[in-house]
């Protein structure tokens, strides 16, 4: 491939558009002119406001995000919005959530220390191969909100519809599945993702929030830097923001724009995630790990009959040039993340190299 | 200039060695054989597991750092820091804090929130011009710590020497003056820095920490993000870290190293100063704001005898390609910072061309 590049099946940090990576090596020395690296910006000059400006209007143009929300650019990943959540959330102290992976689990043990958290929907009793029903649940009536992870990088599934939330506000973890479809914003009181698996580098967590629920009465012990209100009031620059990521998402929403927007993508996803299940389900070596009606279009977890054979093709695989198709070491077996980035030439490489190699190892 | 670069005396984010920019452009499709660019790495590969460790040998050497202090690498800037500080170190709930400038009175302001803080010293009277007297401070018996901005970007002034503490643990923010110096870190219980300034890029702080200090027995409210032992038993990755900016800042510890560390960059940082200082001190048209036992080495604020003509020193400085000079909006006038990437050539640029203003508006 050009530039000696393999194909990297990583759930994240994850592959890049290499035309992306081109302009931002090509930009390096100097940023259209201004002298620096955007790297060396102040984020107070007109040089940067106009990147992070661009980014912002482009990610509402290609999410249609309605102007009563809010688009933030807040450091601490996830994990961060975890307590972020329900600390600027919780007016009751209650929240709902939908436990279907480990992300769901983390999210409501981090929620548990500032409220009444409810796990109203789990599908622990099959180790999470399946999204629970949604269309009837138990709402507490107090729930400020129903948590979901949309898309579960590690166990590999996805809603295949939103849960009815009784007129309850939707908060949904899009890390693993950010922009890789059309969405309908208004259906969420938040979405949020963090950036390094569909969009860019690490080290940043896009925000999208529903002006209403941007609360100032908080607990007096809430930092100023985990208020929504302060991110919000101050256009993500209260403090120095991670400028460098704002400026390569930027190029990536430039990149998805260019290519016909999500309606484009979410068909190169789903043509891509077909080739590979198509090859699983036709596989007498291998097989998906996740109930049909559930499987993610990002992260395809299957295994083999032993732990074993799983870990001979993982190292064929990675001496071939297809690298991170381990899974998740909470899991084992393997996974194929297969985001945006991934061109469908990959998927194919893949299939073909995993066939050849069930060829030879009947 | 080579590519046409500008003279960036920006506060942060901040020029950086031009070296280092060129070597991290020549990595970008493909680093070291890797096949995939530094932002597309798993962060718990092998590959970015050497640069993680890499960054951390290499800064343990450039400052001498002792085996019994942790170095961390945390997002959310030194405002996230001004939380954790407290939430994490207050045992008996009682801080000392030296008030000398905006980003230690910003950081008081919120160790408020979380116990008894006490302003100690401060330089507010003559509008932190200077850095108050730390021979024999009214340490308050019960204090976990007492706290210092070693050096005030904003007001341009740096402690010439480190408080008595009075047995006391000192935490110390040295985001602007970070790897300018040899420094001592058995002096300090606690040094950190928001890498923008003086090392990398945006949206990573250095905490270094001795070992004793971080706690286990914290709120139950505290967010698992804040915790110090979260990011101290996980080796910075309990969650996906900022890799871009540690693969950066390892590319300036190497570099720092080349030239000869930390001893090497003082000398330069002061040679760079005196020429700056001696032409403010023999100007009739500009003058420094600073204490002259107090300035800083890195951040040089300077004023005319009035806003209009600073102004328009300032517009003039831009257009002849000299960035970033205006002080910061709190309190007017210019300020050149002159950290460890700014070369001789540049301040020496700058001083060409202010003479020559000088000249030619007398």
């Amino acid at each position: 491939m050009k530039y000696d590049r393999i194909y990297n099946f990583s759930a994240g940090p994850a592959t890049m558009p290499v035309e992306v990576l081109e302009e931002v090596a090509a930009e390096m020395l100097n940023y259209k002119g201004s002298g620096m690296c955007v790297m060396e910006m102040s984020h107070r000059s007109k040089v940067f406001q106009g990147i992070i400006d661009q980014a912002e209007a482009d990610l509402r143009e290609l999410m249609g995000i309605p102007d009563n929300y809010k688009v933030l650019f807040i450091q601490g990943g996830a994990t961060l919005q975890f307590a972020m959540i329900p600390i600027n959330l919780m007016i009751n102290g209650v929240a709902d959530y939908i436990v279907a992976g480990s992300w769901s689990k983390k999210a409501a043990e981090e929620a548990k220390k500032y409220g009444r958290m409810n796990v109203i929907a789990t599908s622990a009793d099959r180790n999470y191969t399946y999204i629970p029903d949604g269309s009837d649940l138990p709402i507490d009536t107090d729930a400020d909100y129903l948590y979901i992870c949309e898309n579960e990088t590690i166990h590999g599934t996805t809603y295949p519809k939103l849960p009815n939330t009784k007129g309850k506000v939707l908060v949904a973890d899009q890390s693993s599945m950010f922009l890789s479809r059309p969405c309908n914003v208004s259906d969420y009181g938040m979405i949020y993702a963090g950036v390094q698996k569909n969009v860019g580098p690490a080290g940043m967590t896009i925000v999208i929030v529903r002006e209403d629920l941007i609360r100032k009465d908080l607990p007096a012990w809430t930092p100023i830097y985990l208020r929504y209100d302060t991110h919000s009031e101050h256009g993500s620059m209260y403090n120095t923001p991670n400028c460098w990521c704002i400026y390569v998402c930027g190029k990536v929403f430039q990149y998805l724009k260019k290519i016909g927007g999500l309606t484009e993508m979410q068909r190169r996803n789903e043509e891509k995630a077909k080739i590979l299940y198509d090859f699983l389900d036709g596989s007498s070596m291998f097989r998906g790990t996740v109930e049909k009606a559930f499987r993610s279009r990002m992260n395809v977890p299957f295994v083999t009959k032993s732990a074993e054979l799983d870990a001979e093709v993982i190292a064929a695989a990675k001496a071939a040039g297809y690298d991170n198709i381990k899974g998740h070491k909470s899991v084992g077996g393997l996974r194929a993340s297969i985001y945006n980035a991934m061109p469908k030439d990959g998927v194919e490489a893949l299939v073909t190299f995993l066939k050849k190699y069930e060829a030879e190892h009947r």
